[in-house]
């Protein structure tokens, strides 16, 4: 049933073990492993014996007997035991060539380092081709080509030749990454390594000849290790794959931080010639990272603090923050920065308050922002401060803490430093430290925290971007089945006989079995039905072409507005005669709709095939201020109501300028019903688009579907 | 005249000595000086002696014989000579006492440590306003209270006790600031100092008793070794004042950088109860801000990193932006932010993509983002990258470039932080250097940098918003006396007859000597007018009452649409009778307007009395979608046009969904006129708008002004 949810589907799907092989490999083959100093390719093997990897190492290469105290063979036919990776550090061509022996080798996983693939045109487009042949046809599946490879904490492997491991290993822990680049993920992987982020596996996916960044992701998903996902995405990607990896990792109450690149032609220019990847239509991508809540990082800085602050800071329930500062002025930047990112800076309860005020000195504040001024420090202790900090975090009205200092320095900083480190990890809400002071002058501080593993943000805007990313989203719900008075057997035979572009009388009738009102409207084929309209003669009237084929009708004269009842049987006779070229299935003769809002309803289906539902208001601010929401058909009216909410130009319907509120409940039905619809039209249906919805000031009759355009594939129905 | 440019009265105006003498004090008093390590009030004694001020330092204390090997006077009176500045740390009432002392002891300024004032509470404001008043009784200019003061590096007068010199003075060189909160400017001061930043002055004004923090910006622009002027702004700013600063910073060529708070309601009370200050209206700071090329940081870090970038980097002229790289993933993430950011990654040339394509690897590309790869260092030589470097540089197409680096560590960093340290100070456009690798990996290459004053970048993000930054604005130009046929004495004469709120048929004469065209229009004062009213058969109306106080006639229904030219006389005599009881001046008959794209056009005066205009879309997406542009008043066409395409409406004017394209000029020429009137109006005018704007396809009455609503003051004219 189209319903389902993808985290259901999700939860059936077998993972595969030639991805596990990756890292949880006990023996690995290195071919071209290198004994030179310096050389990137001499890593790996480097890595993995000072590192301490938990298995066996085999060096291939026939220039060598031994490296570093280890045999080295000379082929991978040679090696005495069945490996379950080969990490392969030679030129392109002899890579694709060595995949059959990979496999021989009993590996199910390889690495292939080498760049020369799609990146450099078409003679490493074919090889690129080649070895995405090889790898399937001999169940091997393959990281790379063009990248760095891979590390995986739990068993110290470490098969990559990243600088970002110069200094030494990474601290075990709960970040997983997975990335094309291997530049930006080795800048990841450094910055992490300094701030103290504990890692459980890094992935630099490269090309992608055959495994791609959302699979390796969706693997690691499901990874009892993995606690924040943080994925570096600068291509294309697949729609139905990241809708699945994100409501998967929603459902596990994993973190999935996203940095996308190449999401302008620039960008997309300058991934394109590096990786041969284009960059796609993002609408699914951009409603699915909504919808499950994904975390979406601004740089390759903004990722690495997003990770730290997901692992190390639970989620928040609401967005009241609670902000603590030793200066009035960093309170303020505060609050200020809260208020721009929906946070809340609300005031204390009267009993936070009274607690606070025991411990500030007067010239501070305790409503929120709670100032304690430096004079709290005049004893050069810190025990007032961490108490306010505590009462702070205990006080049951507050979900987040921002705790910004600015010049604590010195030894005390370090004893301050040190209270913190034992406060904040014990605190089941998020607390966000920003300390606004030179690392110069606050080292020893610094090191305490970083050794608790508590981030310490540079400023109150990275702060309260960390607080405001950590609110869990409600996951989203399928609806329960169809809304009330939908026919949905008569819907789907008036579809059977349906094809192509759709004609609004055609469709009067699949709107009718929705329960989708529409204006009074009668189809005359001919003279004898224009004859016999039952028009009333007070009544004013609308007339429009019916034939298929024609989506664009009052550019070509087939709509008259504004017709008194006299004029009417005149105008449709002569319509019927101007298009007859068109093959007219005759005229629709409607009511003249009052006044009222307009809002658009189309859905669209993606590329990669998933339904979209979108509102918008009707004329020219739709496109002007592009102001419209979007969301995966199909939607009950619960949540149609919501995105119809999301708009900016809501206020019209709930009320605006002291006009009385519309009938948002019927617009949501209404909107349900469309995506219902689409649901049920199925992959045939191209595009179907209610344009305009309008909206009017009547209890009996409060929204009507005005104009309709419903495209289907010819060839199904 | 009211179009003179205030940065011309800038020139004219004289600079206060007793603000100068807080920057070149020869002699200091430190009143309340002490002795005790640890103490803040200890430090300023600590820095001025430590850090070799070049004047005379006189402690003042009377428990103490001497301090840090200087003779210690028990009183003001008691000092050998007369000095220029003191330092009065003492408490606040006994401050508010010294004033008359510091006066007789010959200094024009003094500096106020202490809180307790107007951030406390009633009786703190009242010593606060006795501080003022003494202040100003005595000719002495004071900073404070309830601050940390001053310090100018020329002569090393360190009148702080700030913690951010704990580990010594800062560097000599052009940036000065200002604001209000000690602890804002303390962490502002302990950043810059670490990255090497070179200061001039720097002022904390706290709660500016006497001297505010835009009065003593003022006072910094206008001295030769201010480069960059930083403020920190958590209050209300007196607008003209703030608008003259900005002017005069623009005339200079020096960059004026502000980092606002209390821009939020939370914001505000967090101000609030600190320093007493109150958030104001912000328009006019806004609109000075723009028009002046301030520069608007987001957070401390952000102001430091600014403030860098502004002295190290020449200004760009335009937006054209190379991005060279050592990975295309960090080119694609760069070319997105220049994307957001307004810049532009435009295709090298090909002489330039030549020169390049002989040094950068076939893996990597040459048109921009150009990507070197990590081949280029293959040979662990940096000559090749920094040869690219320079190519992009002097590339004439080129108007800045941005020099993103992953993981180039180790040695390797060192040298070619030597070779960049040495390029990018000589080039005369701005290059900005993104590193994206740990500190730790990268320490000897971010001194080297550091030690040349070359700003590093954490990410993209930041180079490009430092880029974008950089940009000179064209300064606003006063419009070259009224528009033509635009006849002032007239409209002189009929505003000196006018007040209160003016009804159309008043304003009617007033848009006519204007220039402004209205719709066809006759006022009727009573039936025998009625009866004369030269109405065309065909034509439709509209009827309108004219009566002083009412401002929205609409919704009494003192408006009546499109009547037939039959219908008039009838509703015209019908609507005089029933708004009798508002003694009405008669109703107005004016000729049915065509449909057209409506405009708001309005003149407010703000609190600090500047004149604003601003223009909007008509109807409900001005108010939904804020869509508004506003500058100062008044302006020429010229201004006025780029006003108006300011608008995300703008392509309603300029043709939108093949609709032909209206007379932007024509509209122009209207918002300019308007504009000139309210000049002419003067202080006196209280609010002038013309809603709607009737814009319409018609080449010989392009616009219309179809209703209009002027309040002026009634005492004026």
């Amino acid at each position: 049933m189209s319903v389902e949810t993808p985290a259901h589907q999700a939860e059936h799907r077998a993972l595969d073990p030639g991805i596990g092989a990756l890292f949880n490999a006990r023996r690995i083959a290195i071919v071209g492993a290198s004994g030179r100093e310096g050389n990137p390719f001499a890593r790996p093997l480097q890595y993995l014996t000072e590192f301490g990897f938990d298995g066996d190492v085999f060096p291939v290469n026939p220039g060598y007997e031994t490296l570093r105290g280890l045999r080295c063979y000379p082929d991978l036919a040679s090696l005495p035991e069945p490996v379950d990776l080969a990490l392969l550090m030679v030129p392109g061509a002899a890579a694709v060539e060595l995949i059959p022996q990979v496999a021989a080798a009993g590996a199910r996983a390889a690495v292939v380092f080498a760049s020369g693939f799609s990146e450099t045109g078409e003679e490493g487009v074919r090889q690129q081709a080649a070895l995405t042949a090889a790898a399937r046809e001999h169940g091997v599946r393959v990281i790379g080509p063009n990248c760095q490879g891979v590390l995986s904490t739990a068993h110290r492997l470490y098969g990559t030749f990243t600088a970002a491991l110069e200094l030494g290993p990474v601290r075990r822990g709960g970040l997983a990454y997975v990335g094309q680049s291997g530049a930006v993920g080795g800048s990841i992987l450094s910055l992490a390594r300094e701030q103290g982020i504990g890692i459980s596996s890094w992935v630099s996916t490269g090309n992608q000849a055959d495994l791609t960044t959302v699979e390796v992701a969706r693997h690691l998903v499901e990874q009892p290790d993995t606690e924040v996902l943080a994925l570096y995405l600068e291509s294309a990607v697949g729609e139905a794959e990241f809708r699945d990896l994100a409501a998967r990792a929603h459902e596990l109450g994993r973190s999935l931080i996203v940095l996308r690149s190449a999401t302008s032609a620039a960008g997309a220019k300058a991934a394109a010639s590096h990786t041969g990847a284009i960059v796609g239509d993002d609408g699914a991508y951009r409603v699915a990272a909504r919808e499950y809540g994904v975390v979406e990082a601004s740089d390759i800085d903004d990722l690495v603090r997003l990770a730290h602050a997901h692992l190390a800071l639970p989620p928040s329930q609401g967005p009241s923050t609670a902000v603590i500062t030793t200066s009035g002025g960093a309170g303020s930047l505060a609050a200020d920065k809260a208020h721009e990112l929906g946070l809340t800076i609300d005031d204390l309860s009267a009993d936070t308050q009274r607690r606070l005020s025991a411990l500030v000195p007067d010239f501070g504040a305790v409503d929120n922002p709670v100032d304690v001024t430096a004079q709290i420090f005049r004893s050069s202790e810190v025990d007032d401060f961490i108490e306010v900090c505590r009462i702070g975090c205990d006080a049951p009205e507050v979900d987040a803490v921002v705790i910004a200092l600015t010049l604590v320095t010195g030894e005390l900083a370090a004893t301050m430093a040190t209270a913190l480190a034992d406060l904040i990890p014990r605190v089941e809400k998020p607390v966000a430290l920003v300390w606004a002071a030179a690392r110069e002058q606050t080292v020893k501080g610094r090191e305490i925290l970083r050794e608790a593993g508590v981030p310490v943000f540079d400023s109150s805007e990275q702060a309260m971007r960390a607080i405001g990313s950590l609110r869990r989203v409600a996951a989203p719900t399928a609806p329960r089945g169809r809304p009330a008075d939908f026919d949905e057997a008569a819907v789907r035979a008036l579809l059977d006989d349906l094809h192509g572009t759709v004609t609004e009388s055609q469709a009067q009738a699949v709107l009718a079995a929705a329960g989708i009102r529409t204006p009074e409207a009668h189809l005359a084929t001919g003279p004898a039905d224009i004859e016999a309209l039952p028009l009333e003669t007070d009544g004013t009237y609308v007339v429009k072409i019916q034939a298929p084929g024609i989506a664009h009708k009052t550019e070509r004269g087939g709509v008259r507005l504004g017709l008194a009842a006299a004029e009417v049987r005149a105008v449709a006779a002569t319509m019927l005669d101007e298009f007859a070229a068109d093959e007219p299935q005759g005229v629709l003769v409607q009511e003249m709709v009052p006044a009222g809002v307009e809002l658009i309803v189309g859905v669209t289906r993606t590329d990669g095939g998933l339904p979209l539902v979108t509102v918008g208001l009707g004329g020219t601010a739709t496109e002007l201020y592009a102001d419209t929401a979007t969301t995966f058909a199909p939607v009950d009216a619960a949540r149609a109501g919501s995105l119809l909410m999301e708009l900016k130009a809501a206020p019209l319907l709930t009320g605006f300028r002291g006009s009385a509120p519309l009938d948002v409940d019927a617009v949501a039905d209404l909107v349900s019903r469309i995506s219902h619809l689409a649901d049920i039209a199925g992959p045939a249906l191209r595009e179907l688009e209610v344009n305009p919805v309008r909206v009017l000031d009547r209890a009996e009759r409060p929204v009507l579907a005005l104009d309709f355009l419903m495209t289907l594939e010819t060839e199904t129905a």
